[in-house]
């Protein structure tokens, strides 16, 4: 049950810094905020693997994405991002992601993030690249 | 399929004015952005409905949202968020969503948000308040 | 004195809506959304004049702004955001803003916005395209 | 000269994480987005020096803040915020800031930001609290 999902399910974390605005006025986390959490930790993975969103001929673009809220996350200074590779295939991925604080061990939100590899110029979804597609399944 | 839903299905629309930093350096609205306009065209509904989010006793907290995106949105003036209630339960509800622009009338991403009307004080499930239950199934 | 300034002031209103996250954990407008705010009336004349920032050979670069805070911005629906040009030169301009709310002939926040304009690819100042140097005078 | 300042200027030195929206579809940070990252160093020093944003009866409120932008920052993982403290009331302060980037020694941006120290409740001018003057002093 995604209420005892731990910081073990996923083997890439990522630290992100809140930001003022993170939090709107109730004082929690805002909602759309985690989707800017998953962002965050997803594009420092594929960077960190070697995409280059600027010069690449092939980049994943967005097909879907969900999240399920657990609890609100209260004014904090920093989330851990948890990411791994649920799925692989040749063009599209899925990413699954949990969203923790410092001092708990279960996640306050948990989601996913399914990319399609798309050639930049006429858009077409293409195979991952190779360099990418080791990284991804590293984490899978 | 929904890269052929219109605003017909919809019986709820809001335009939503686009900001200079909805668009990223791929010149597309961001991908986390949607669930921006999501919130919005939600939001407005519920206040022009009833709802004061500051002082209410009861209030929505999101559960679960979702977005699937179908065509890369452009640099544009505004967007139209389609809205309707898909479901109305005693302490939840789920909306669903259509993203539209000018000219086209098919929908660039669909998404939804599951709501749950929790006592603000105790944060525990409650039965959503009549005169927003009205309102809610007046788009459904 | 600043606290005295009125609409009047302003050839040019521009009304924005406000977003939920616009407004922070105190419940006014966060600081920084006041320049989002000036952003979005100086880019909605300058599209409106004729500029096209992603395919013009010259465009405007912010060189300095500033913000003065009146008074703390309640959660309102919209604000209307005053624009005047305070100066015209050769290649650089300034524009003045204020910031209202719908019942308050007073200002909340005045600001200010120093543009630059460049040739894009060389980056160095050059003159300011006639057709919008005409228009920043009919609101100078 | 403002293009000549370096992080030496700065006693404290706050290292923000950028986020794939502060950059624009010109591929640099967006001009509103500086203020954002001097919100983010300011907010650290603060809290860090005790202030608690929500119980604490005495708050600091914005009351001007000015940015200068000397060169485009391009896209990268994380800008370095310096601050300093140039005046210190008895009511109320003034932070001056640099942006820099790894690599380079010179300001890409320097800015200011003007705080009153307000009593919560009446939101009248009131003394800097002990504890936060000593911490301002630390920098100044």
């Amino acid at each position: 049950m995604s209420h005892e999902i731990t910081r073990e399910v996923y083997p890439y974390i990522h630290t992100i810094q809140a930001r003022w605005l993170d939090f709107d006025i109730l004082g929690h986390v805002n909602n759309v905020e985690y989707y800017r959490y998953f962002e965050a930790a997803i594009i420092r993975f594929l960077v960190d693997s070697g995409l280059d969103w600027i010069k690449d001929p092939v980049i994943p673009f967005a097909a879907e994405t969900g999240c399920r809220f657990i609890k609100a996350t209260p004014m904090v200074e920093s989330v851990d991002a948890g990411l791994r590779v649920a799925h692989l295939g040749r063009s599209s991925m899925k990413f699954e992601l949990g969203i923790f604080i410092s001092g708990d061990p279960y996640a306050y939100a948990t989601g996913f993030f399914v990319h399609v590899y798309v050639d930049r110029a006429t858009e077409k979804a293409v195979a991952i690249p190779e360099k990418l597609k080791r990284a991804l399944e590293s984490i899978s």
